[in-house]
C-alpha cells in the first residue's frame, strides 16, 4: 500500500465542517468519493482520508493537510490534476505527495498555523461577506495584541476549549488534556480596513481559535481590560469567556511535520 | 431636490451588471428600489439613479459611484445606513454625502481607475474563484509590464474598444470616440501567486481592461511578442487584439471628480 499526502484549498461556506457526518456535505465525504472514483474502487468500497485538522462549518483552509492509503498505481501528478477534476468548485488539491507509510496527517502533525480576518469598518462588505468576520465597534489593536502575550507558551487553554471534547488531540504525553503549547502570536495589519490574527501551536482545541479572539475582541472594544482578560485566563473556565467568533474569518493556514 | 451621492461596494458574481435592465438583477435596480422604499415614494414611482461606471455581469466594485435627486429631508447617515438596511447581502453603500445641484455621477466624473487580478497558479484557487482569473501557465510579468507602457498617454484605443458602442462615454471634445487618456499602468505582486493590474483613465470604453488585460496575457504567455503587441495596438481594430479576460478579475476601484 502506498501512502499520499495532499495538500488541500478549500472555501469552508458551503462545507458542513471537515469530518465525515452521516448527512451534510463535508470536505472528508468529498474527497473519499472523488479518491474512490479515481483509484476505481467498486460502488460501496471507500478509502479512509485522515485529516490534519478538524474544520467547522464556514471555516476555510489554504493549507489542510490529509492522507489515505492505496493500491493505485497513478503518478502523485495524476493524483492531483484527477482528484482537481472529480472535486467540486469549493476544494482543491494544491499538492499531492507519496509519503512514507507511517505517516498520518492528523498524529504526525508537530504545529498548526491558523489566521483569523477581521475587517474593521462602518460598513458590512459584500465582497468579503464569507471571508472576514466583520466587527462595526472600533477596535483598539494594541490592547489586543498586548493582552494575546499572555497565551504564548505551554499553558492550560480550558478557558477557550469549546464543546465537542470528546475526541480531543492527544497531548505529547499521550493523554487527552486542555494544555497547549501556542508558539506566536501575531497581529497584522492586512488590505485596507481589514486586521489579521495570525497563531501556531503544537495542536489545538475545539474553537479555540475563535473563543480566544471572541474575547480578545472584547479587550479590542474595551469591553474588558488587560487584567480581566489575565483572570480569564487563569480561570481555566470557559464560561468565563467571550464568545466564539464566528467561522467566516478562520483560515488553517498550513500544517508543519 | 437635494443631490446624494453614494458610494458602492459590491459582489458582481450574482448581478446581471450594473445598469438597469427589464430582465435581470442589477445594480442600478437594486438601489433604486431602496431608495423608492427608503424615502417612501408611492409604488410605481422611482427614483433614477447615475451610476458612474459601467460594470458587467461578474465585475466587482469597491468605489463605484452613484448619485440620484430626492425631496427626502433624511441625513446622509440615515440614507448610509437605512439603504444598507434594505439592500441584499452582495450590495452596500460605503459613503452617503450630499452635492452639489449639477453634480452628475457619469458625467462629473474625471478618472477612474480599475485593477484585474490574475491568480497564476498550478491549480485553480476555491476561496477566490469568483475574484480572480485563473492564469495556469506561467507568465513573464516584467514582459506584460514592458508592453502595457505603450498604452499610457492619450491614444486611440479602438483596438480594445469592445461591441455595444451605442452609448460611448462622451470625450472631452464633447463628441463620442475611441481615444481615451489612460493615465497610470501598474503591475503589482499581490499575496501569494496573485499578480494585480492597475489602470487609471479619464473613462475606458465597453470591455477596454479586459480586452486590454487578455492581449497582454498573451505577451505574458509568450503568444505574442513586444512588438507585436504594438501593432496590434497601432492597428485601431478589435479584431486583432487578444480575448475579453473574464468578469471575475475586474474591480471598479475608485472614481475621481
Amino acid at each position: 500500500m502506498r501512502n499520499i499526502k495532499l495538500v488541500l484549498e478549500y472555501d469552508g461556506t458551503n462545507f458542513a465542517g471537515s469530518q465525515l457526518q452521516a448527512n451534510g456535505r463535508t470536505v472528508q465525504g468529498e474527497l473519499e468519493r472523488a479518491i474512490a472514483e479515481l483509484t476505481g474502487l467498486s460502488s460501496g468500497a471507500h478509502c479512509r482520508v485522515q485529516l490534519a485538522g478538524r474544520t467547522d462549518s464556514g471555516v476555510h483552509a489554504e493549507g489542510q493537510v490529509a492522507n489515505f492509503k492505496t493500491d493505485s498505481n497513478h503518478s502523485t501528478e495524476i493524483f492531483r490534476r484527477g482528484l482537481n477534476a472529480l472535486l467540486p468548485v469549493d476544494l482543491v488539491v494544491t499538492i499531492a505527495e507519496e509519503v512514507s507509510k507511517d505517516f498520518h496527517a492528523r498524529f504526525s502533525a508537530t504545529e498548526r498555523e491558523y489566521r483569523y480576518e477581521i475587517l474593521n469598518r462602518r460598513s458590512r462588505s459584500p465582497l468579503s461577506r464569507h471571508y472576514v468576520h466583520w466587527v462595526k465597534t472600533p477596535l483598539d489593536v494594541n490592547n489586543m495584541a498586548e493582552a494575546g502575550k499572555v497565551l504564548v507558551g505551554r499553558h492550560d487553554f480550558a478557558s477557550f476549549a469549546g464543546a465537542g471534547m470528546g475526541v480531543p488531540d492527544t497531548e505529547s504525553e499521550g493523554k487527552p488534556g486542555t494544555v497547549r503549547e501556542l508558539r506566536r502570536l501575531e497581529w497584522r495589519s492586512g488590505k485596507g480596513s481589514l486586521i489579521e490574527f495570525w497563531v501556531a501551536a503544537n495542536a489545538f482545541l475545539p474553537h479555540m481559535v475563535r473563543n480566544i479572539v471572541g474575547t480578545l475582541l472584547e479587550v479590542g472594544a474595551g469591553k474588558i481590560n488587560l487584567r480581566e482578560f489575565e483572570e480569564i485566563f487563569a480561570a481555566c473556565d470557559r464560561r468565563r469567556a467571550g464568545p466564539t467568533a464566528p467561522p467566516s474569518g478562520l483560515y488553517l493556514v498550513s500544517v508543519k511535520y
